[in-house]
């Protein structure tokens, strides 16, 4: 990915960040560069996830998947990280292979899928470190009966992807099911680039090897300069914005293609950075469309916010037809790949005029090298803003509480954050 | 719809109101609903959004759409207001008739859908007040010819919502198709209970009826008091709120089937609200899927938004089934709607137990009903806002920027805007 943030600087925006600051911020960025490869040469908790690219094996995913991928849909039983990449890479590729991504429990959701869903032609493919998350067992439970009462053997129709132990691993061996294993040392928001992510791509027939080839081409740019590095560029400017009033970070693709991976990035950077009462909070946008929703916000509400433009240099085109209409002429004139375009430029120097500060990112095209890239690039620079906030980038301790709850209030044992529900405040203004 | 404002208080939460501060802020409150009231007699611009529930005749929808009833599928032609609204009441309702929204002009995505879609089978819907809306246009010429290529006539399967006057009023008039009035006085993103929201809707066969009706439920609330008005209890504490720091809203329905009701929220929010660098940035969320996502941040970051939760009390249930593993047992004696109400109620604890705001919405169901009264609180909860924020909650002219700048990049004119795009400050860091 190429960053470009011009928009971000003072000279611009306000918030912006000046070319001083930059200098000096750079010098943090070369000591985080250390701390950083350091983790990496010592496969520490978190930084492993950056070497993934090296790391996963293409051959063993699709060896795996094989018996699987003439299916005609695909259900990732997952939530969270356990969804989010595999999601983010099926969506932005086009492949025959329907996909589903059970990801929340909701009842009349859930059935309506497998009601609608030939399961006979239908593979599962759970996924959960610890096998125990609550969500997917759940919803992998209420599968297999869906399975069962159709006449299908799920076990012939089943991949699992989880840790070296637990009962989905006992699953696994039980049923001798095809399984691979969630990596050591990737949190699940950062594993979009091993089997977590990549087992749905394979199913979907997607190119492993320039996912991680492109991967690969980032992680070649990490060195100790902001100025030398997309990522770090990216990473070091956003921290700098939240640092001087801009608390969130809208992210704004220009491509339909690529909606899911702004939920993606929403996760990382959000269960990140967000801790210690620090971190900026993502907002999911998409171009052209929330130009007419989100907008007048951008541009005229408080000045708390970057927009990060995400924009496929190449696309598809379609041309517009002519119109006898004078007003619309201009028009039949243009594809709507050139009304994309246009837009997306105008959008940018609207908010510039204005004095928003804005990032822009490019990739040449959404396929799977460019889409590697992108995925790695955001990992990377989302560890560096970490490193110069001073967070545990890696874990997600806030979670815990209501994880509890949920399972004291369920019956599963004893927990005093059970206890705590029932003393709600209330001030209840009812119809 | 009822609203528990409890975990907002500042014995709950930081930021909070007092007791004492809702009670001063409901003298403005009674002041605002003066207003309001005078502004829907009057049936001033914006206000009369307000009347629609008595103003919209769901017999002339039902008339109009009537040659189009038994499509297998619809295709929703418009942008933001002219697409968000019934885009929200038809994916929270389900129906046997596909609906295709196409609200972007990303040309892959466009040709999918057009190639997909069997056009003999397909009704359009195309929404655009002015009938000049380049996006909604082009994608309209796109369609018709993709029609015209099928040998479908598509003049006998087009269905015009536009305003009085303009190119689509013409070509309704020209190829005498059955068409709708956007209601005067009504902005787009105001106007979900009228013909611009219900045309969809009519055409799905969904209770046109009770959606008005639920929505004169909720218009009857609106009093002058924050402590007897639902709409304006939610308003008002989110505006007080935000003066207090919480700049952001995040809207977080417990049922997938309201995940676009949180756009259509989000356009009412941030353009409604966001002008004169005022306005709470809205965000989108989804219960449960965002507690492994969001819920760090909003847990453990900065204290800077408030949470509002969306619930329906009654849902369709699934039992999990049992299973033989300890640790899991607790969910084979649960059924997923007992799993969704656990994680709700422990997910809003454990903001309350961090101090962090969260306001409960609850409806009794996802039906015409529950959803018109949705809808209408708040949109009245926006108004109330806007009232309160002293900003003019019906226009939006931060967009307009843009859209000469589009316009002028395509040759349609001469507009110093576009000038200005080819100005940008570049600092590029490149792969």
């Amino acid at each position: 990915m190429d960053v470009d943030i011009g928009n971000a600087l003072a000279s611009v925006a306000s918030p912006g960040v000046s070319r001083e600051a930059l200098d000096r911020l750079d010098e943090q960025v070369a000591d985080a560069h250390e701390r950083i490869e350091q983790g990496m040469a010592n496969a520490d908790h978190g930084y492993e996830a950056l070497n993934l690219p090296e790391r996963t094996d293409p051959d063993a995913i699709r060896a795996t998947v094989d018996p699987l991928t003439d299916a005609g849909a695909l259900v990732t039983i997952g939530i969270g990280g356990s969804s989010l990449g595999a999601a983010t890479i099926v969506d932005a590729l086009s492949s025959d292979t329907e996909t589903v991504f059970l990801d929340n429990v909701d009842p009349e959701w859930v059935t309506a899928h497998l009601d609608r869903l030939p399961l006979e032609d239908t593979a599962i493919n759970v996924v959960s470190r610890s096998g125990t998350t609550a969500e997917t067992l759940a919803n992998f439970l209420v599968a297999r009966e869906a399975f069962e009462s159709a006449g299908v053997d799920w076990t012939e129709r089943t991949i699992v992807t989880t840790g070296e132990s637990g009962p989905l691993r006992d699953l696994a061996d039980r049923h001798d099911l095809p399984s691979l294993k969630v990596p050591d040392g990737v949190p699940g928001r950062f594993s979009a680039l091993s089997a977590v992510g990549m087992v749905a791509a394979a199913v979907c027939d997607h190119d492993l090897d320039a996912l991680l080839e492109g991967a690969a081409a980032e992680a070649e740019t990490l060195t100790g300069s902001l100025y030398e590095c997309p990522a770090y560029a990216y990473g070091a400017t956003t921290y700098a914005l939240d640092a001087r009033g801009a608390g969130m970070n809208a992210m704004v693709p220009y491509a339909e293609s690529l909606e899911t991976y702004s939920e993606w990035f929403a996760q990382l950077w959000a269960e990140s950075l967000g801790k210690d009462d620090l971190g900026q909070t993502p907002l999911r946008a998409l171009g052209v469309t929330d130009q007419h929703s989100q907008l007048q916000l951008y541009r005229a509400g408080p000045r708390d916010k970057v927009v990060t433009f995400v924009r496929p240099t190449e696309t598809a085109d379609r041309s517009i037809p002519e119109t006898e209409v004078d007003d619309l002429a201009y028009l039949g004139d243009a594809s709507l790949g050139d009304l994309l375009a246009a837009e997306f430029e105008a959008t940018e120097a609207s908010l510039a005029a204005a004095g928003r500060p804005n990032v822009r990112v490019e990739i040449d095209r959404v396929d799977e090298y460019e889409l590697g890239g992108l995925l790695y690039g955001m990992e990377a620079a989302c560890v560096l803003a970490g490193e110069l906030y001073g967070v545990n980038t890696f874990e997600q301790p806030a979670v815990e509480w209501a994880k509890k709850a949920t399972r004291g209030l369920l019956g599963g044992g004893e927990f005093a954050e059970a206890d705590a529900v029932a003393e709600k405040t209330e001030l209840r203004v009812e119809q």
